[in-house]
């Protein structure tokens, strides 16, 4: 449920993927595009290849690319590859069924939180790969604007 | 991003409270209803409290109720107390600005992240603990309806 940077850096990974094209991109360079560590991008990459989002070959001439155009990936994508689930879980363990509340919280809970969920999955749904890379060129050509 | 259990576990803990109304209840009980440790129900009762949703009192006869009647507790309010922040987060660290994605990437990505956040906010402040009580005795009336 709190901010974790990983959604954030796949985003960023990918998006340098679509501007390069069919350049097989070096993990190195995305870490420094990133400023993180290669080991990180690694890990992203290799969660993104289980997707089939990336197409990733080792050797000299390899490095990574998008498994298809840009415009045919949303950031919801993005999002089921790199998170372990939902954006909001119910207890670890079920509570106690000898209480009111915790024998039923979880059936009232839940379907809220099914609904945050919902929520945000349209959010990323609706943008693409394609549409964040026009707006990196939107926000170059017109800095300052957002 | 990843699923947490705490915004839940705190919800249980105010559902129990407004349940019991005016009768102070001790962190030993709530950990029972949710099955966790004393000490997890205390960290997460601190939170609750500087957010003023719940007065605690220590001593023999002490214990924890809500702050404020259950119809004026939105679960956005609980949300609030316990999360770091928003749901989702950006980079831990800014970008390169020797890279053109680097350079827009945070503007571009902020504007899809804050439009989740919103989204779940929206979901959020549309339940009270109100709401989740009558829940719970829905489901406990009629158990297997969801």
């Amino acid at each position: 449920m709190y901010p974790s940077s990983r959604f954030a850096v796949a985003v960023h990974v990918l998006t340098v993927l679509a501007w390069k094209k069919e350049e097989p991109i070096k993990s190195e360079r995305l870490a420094e595009s990133v400023r993180t560590n290669p080991v990180v991008i690694r890990r992203i990459l290799c969660a993104l290849h289980r997707a089939e989002l990336v197409i990733s070959q080792t050797g000299a001439a390899g490095g990574s690319r998008l498994a298809r155009p840009p415009g045919r990936i949303t950031l919801l994508d993005v999002y089921r590859a790199v998170a372990g689930g939902d954006v909001f879980g119910l207890h670890h363990k079920p509570p106690s069924r000898r209480c009111l509340v915790g024998s039923h919280i979880e059936t009232v809970l839940g379907g809220v939180l099914d609904e945050a969920n919902a929520a945000v999955e349209r959010v990323l749904a609706r943008t693409t790969l394609e549409q964040v890379l026009l707006g990196i060129h939107a926000s170059a050509a017109h800095p300052g604007k957002r």
